[in-house]
């Protein structure tokens, strides 16, 4: 029997499991509206998604995967704000092709939130965990990504084990929530990088009017990474693949020491890769110094 | 030149006429997240809906249309609140078919937000405005709707002036807002009429371990519909047809007399249409008091 609109939300969504009795959520489900309690002091930070299957999400996937990836991908975008989760709001069309619309809402000091905005010459820049899982997993899974045909995973040298990986870093990203609460004092400018570190990090200067130079040689990539796709291919992934959910942060110098050893106590792996300068967009340099062209195919969402 | 999705943002989304300078949208387009400030005593109320074209609301409809509908049936749920509105978020699938993911965020103060659980035995039932002008809409635009095939339009009885008031009912409903605010002290409970009046009632009959009596005679039709449908559909347009976006709310007898007088001064049409009784079902009388059945196949949501 399949079951009504009504039905559907009260045996699946108006459960005791997913109202979790936070305080600030006054009103749940079940009436015209809900309604949230902010503490004072307090900002509601909030991101939005619309996921549509196959394009955003693999056709056929389990609905507990689609699931994890929808709310670990908004949730990363509340960490790059430096919010502490609190709540969403989920919109299905459960239809051909399935649609979901979600919304988390996440609770941040008043004046404290993490942006693109803010970053300043003389700072570094640092990123979490590893960069270019996403893009290999979508090539892992068949996927075409905006990096083009010549982006695949090399002939038998993806092993079973490989494959699981990407599996895992594609449907279970972790949102950096916990570092970027625990670190949130020694950040000046955030972002998360869901559509290519390259693209991302041009977002913060743009908004922030600066420059940024990576030192391709430093960009941190999984050991699952370096088995499965070219060098060439590697550096491609790690600069423009996007679907990472990783942070790319900015520090500034004197608080440097103090944000690595947070880092460390909080136990993530952060890594330097590269600084900000008085200019106005994204450069790149190996460890010999010569500068690397950006691969303007690769990275669309860029502009002067 | 087909723009980029940031292009799109840009131009049509990220505009002067779209911020509106509202001191509580700390943060607005363009970063990880938006940030909001609520008030002190105040609540944050929020509603949201995903619409599909073809299912939601009619293919080929001018983006102006599908958009008033869009905010409006949202600030529609606000109004049932009782909430101020602030800001919204839009999620767009510009793909075939177009979906819309929209968040209407509302402020009100805190515990005074109009709920549906809150009515109780020997309260006065109320609608704002003409009820099942949205079938109508649906039936005049050649649309089906859950009131069956048998629900149309009579043959030659719908002139091109009928037509348009329809067409103006679907896509520019007017959202109870400031009814609603003006009216909200002398209000026990409300709901919007999204799902036809019986339904919606029900809603508040089930949330409120309450029955309600609605006497049909008082039923409040508009003069065009009237005009287009038969005397039995115009009664089944006014109790099952939903998409009115109109209020129904419950008044104690105490607070009556203030409650139509403020409604009168702040000029929205009020009906009393029924009362509010111990018992835990919505049920019809005529003028002669005489019982009428409840049409179930009309009305898919009400459970007992």
């Amino acid at each position: 029997m399949s079951l009504s609109e009504f039905e559907i939300i009260q045996h699946y969504f108006k459960t005791a499991a997913l109202m979790q009795n936070r305080s600030e959520v006054v009103l749940g489900i079940g009436d015209d509206g809900a309604l949230l309690e902010i503490p004072d002091g307090h900002e509601l930070a909030i991101s939005t998604d619309v996921l549509v299957e196959s394009v955003h999400f693999p056709s056929g996937a389990s609905p507990e995967k689609i699931a994890n990836r929808a709310l670990a991908v908004n949730l990363s975008d509340l960490a790059a704000m430096g919010a502490k989760p609190l709540c969403f709001t989920l919109g299905l069309v459960l239809a051909e092709p399935t649609t979901i619309a979600i919304q988390v809402k996440g609770i941040v000091e008043s004046g404290k939130a993490l942006m693109r905005s803010t970053a300043t010459a003389g700072e570094s820049i640092y990123v979490t965990g590893t960069l270019g899982d996403g893009a290999i997993a979508l090539a892992s899974m068949g996927i075409d990504s905006h990096l083009g045909e010549g982006f695949r995973i090399e002939e038998g040298q993806a092993s079973e084990q490989c494959r699981q990986y990407f599996e895992d870093a594609y449907f279970f990203p972790e949102p950096r929530i916990d570092f970027s609460r625990s670190c949130a004092n020694f950040i000046t400018s955030a972002i998360d990088i869901s559509d290519g570190l390259v693209g991302d990090l041009a977002h913060i200067c743009e908004s922030s009017g600066v420059g940024a130079l990576i030192e391709t040689d430093k960009l941190p990539v999984s050991g699952s990474a370096r088995c499965c796709v070219s060098n060439e291919n590697l550096l491609r992934a790690a600069l423009y693949g996007g679907d990472d959910y990783e942070l790319c942060v900015t520090v500034a110098k004197e608080n440097e020491e103090a944000f690595v050893s947070q880092a460390e106590k909080q136990g993530t792996g952060i890594t330097r890769i590269g600084h900000i300068f008085e200019g106005d967009s994204v450069r790149l340099e190996n460890s010999a110094g010569n500068s690397i062209a950006l691969d303007q195919s690769a990275y669309q969402h860029f502009k002067d």
